[in-house]
């Protein structure tokens, strides 16, 4: 048999590995020194008590013959989770009908996944710095990719470029491109004016939009979207990958939600008319079976009144982490991006540094580790990650020591 | 952008729609009827105690900051239940390491997605019948299937053609081999020595075999292989695909597990070698984030003692109806296979009448409900599936009107 070599061409992920390696090495050097890690965006915070009361009440009903389910009809979700998914949308905005939302086991599987759905001469845009999981799902399938740069000149909110992009010395136009608002890594969110240039873009250029919309819970700013379904056009060119993993804590639980709009169609090389829920649905039929029933139940406990009010608990906890952070650097006169209506705080590192020399400067100095920016892209080779998922006296204590070294 | 067009040639999924269809009408028509529903291989009886209860520990475990578990490191399972799964095999005879196991959501997601790792260029081969999730799954991206006739000639247990496939006009060998034993939808099940064929041909030609053992829980006869790892030679050719769906009735609880031996290697273009799991491994941390750590927990807790002994009740349960329709077959004087190692019953449709008029027969005279065999392939056209999940006095219901019918 022959392997898919584009896997060979791959870089390794070598980015979290060499982070653990560093710290390995230093904390065997000084076995006193107590780390403070900023670096992984994990969260801390247990799961909402609703939401395990929920979990264990579904295992307490496949006990039973009589309320046993097996295998879930369409694998696309049980509507009472869709169902509930719609309602969320509505709260703040979204007209989002529940037939057109898929439950996943996170969005991390439907990102990656969607790709099959599209031929591989599609061009990919990517903004730089960006989650290497874009970038990396597509060169699997040997795409071609070009990037859009979020840099100090644009807030790090990437615009389209009229001009088309330049790939291998021709100006291109993208098939499917990827944004990600609050971004991960660099905690900038798009305005509503700014998706919408972006909407308008994808429209004139046939191009589809996977927007990834991971982070959204914690936009404070009601005047920003949280979902590209507050935006007029939308939905004939977005589709919208979300997770529970941020905004409910369930990065161990898994589970997600993805929205292709009934709306969202293309024209196929015979004429005919093509529906990407179709495509998806198709694909999911063949390899998902649909997520566990009692994750569903434990995920449909969020969006009840009491959920909601028990997750934003646990975000308000992370939000104060943000702030402290981002007052830190104001107080420090960093720039930086994100730490208001993101998790994500993303600055510029100090003393001219580029990225993993600062990542080693705060390691050895004041025991305190977070991401080199080098590991989402050029753009971000000065810049450096920090999350606000940690404990929060932990992050009172590595801000202190960020001052010490600082100042 | 453009889809991927080899979605717009995949036959629509009509065989279950179909069957849907169909017993809505017929029950409209006669409501009173009692309709027995033996076509659709899902499980009916409850999980067991150790499992729920352990599910329920796990989900106490989230709701407390201390014991709070977010992200696998790997994604690939924890280790308590890849060492669980490792002493699994090795209580039937299979010596698997831990390291060469990673848990997955279902056998249907790894079943599908393990395609990406190799070349579109790959020549499959699929026996016929088969689960249709083989082909859908290949004929996604694009590649060419040669399949491998089981019929009555060979007991459905189809061997390889030493004189290799006809595929457009031309005699190729087949680079990927889908094998299933027991079978779906046949239950015919693989000898020592039929597997060991199949292993060697592999070897000769290259070729990597995809082997799906979701239900070698059923196999009673000792000296059938429940795992294609109780044979010699077989790490450097095959992989592995396992389930608890039909071991501890997970198909609404989604866990499984798939084994690649760091043993198969092949080599690429440029002459270096390559380890099959290094690019699974790659694959998946790209596209997967691990199964749901409560789940995870209760899919240790099958493995137990008490575990073991809980769900052995189940399967023996199943295996009472497998007997019972494998007997009154025997006794009309059915052809037939399975029923004995498997939980499936294939049987040749009396009366000489193709599966879809017997379909029809069976509903309309005695309310009973199968699968025809024309939806897993052209070998299927005149045999009929029963499956043993069902209810023990439905079954032995339906085995009587079975009877009043064909005698």
């Amino acid at each position: 048999m022959k392997v898919n070599e584009n896997y060979l061409k791959l870089e390794k992920n070598y980015l979290f590995i060499r982070i653990a390696e560093k710290i390995k090495a230093f904390q065997a050097e000084h076995p006193e020194k107590k780390i403070i890690r900023m670096g992984i965006g994990d969260v801390t915070q247990p799961l909402a008590p609703v939401v395990v009361e929920a979990m264990k009440k579904a295992a307490d009903e496949l006990a039973v013959k009589e309320t046993f389910r097996g295998y879930e009809d369409s694998g696309a979700g049980y509507d009472f989770l869709r169902n509930a998914v719609s309602g969320y949308y509505k709260s703040f905005g979204a007209d989002v009908p529940a037939c057109d939302i898929r439950i996943n086991d996170g969005a991390k599987s439907d990102c990656g996944n969607l790709v099959d759905i599209f031929d591989d001469s599609n061009i990919i845009l990517i903004t730089d710095p960006a989650y290497p999981v874009y970038v990396d799902s597509n060169l699997m399938n040997g795409r071609r990719i070009v990037y859009a740069d979020s840099d100090e000149t644009n807030g790090f909110c990437a615009m389209p470029s009229p001009d088309g992009y330049l790939l291998e010395d021709q100006k291109v136009y993208p098939d499917i491109i990827y944004l990600c608002s609050p971004n991960n890594p660099t905690g900038a969110v798009y305005t509503r004016e700014q998706l919408s240039e972006w909407i308008a873009y994808a429209k004139a250029h046939n191009a589809v939009i996977l927007f990834d919309a991971a982070y959204e819970a914690f936009i404070k700013d009601s005047s920003l979207p949280r979902s590209i379904y507050q935006l007029e056009g939308s939905k004939e060119v977005a589709i919208e990958m979300c997770s529970l993993s941020k905004t409910a804590g369930f990065t161990g639980v898994r589970c997600g939600y993805t929205v292709i709009p009934s709306e969202l169609k293309t024209t196929a090389s015979d004429g005919t008319e093509v529906s990407l829920a179709q495509l998806w649905n198709r694909r999911e039929g063949s390899k998902f079976n649909g997520v566990s029933y009692p994750v569903q139940r434990a995920a449909e406990a969020v969006f009840t009144p009491e959920g909601q009010k028990q997750v934003r608990e646990s975000i308000l906890y992370y939000q104060k982490n943000a702030e402290l952070i981002a007052g830190t650097l104001s107080e420090l006169n960093i720039p930086f991006t994100g730490g208001i209506n993101s998790p994500y705080i993303w600055f510029k590192c100090p003393f001219a540094l580029d990225s993993w020399s600062f990542f080693d400067k705060m390691l050895h100095e004041i025991a305190v580790v977070g991401t080199p920016g080098a590991g989402f892209g050029k753009n971000g080779v000065n810049w450096f990650r920090l999350t606000a998922f940690g404990d929060n006296q932990e992050t009172e204590e590595a801000m202190q020591r960020l001052r010490s070294m600082i100042k």
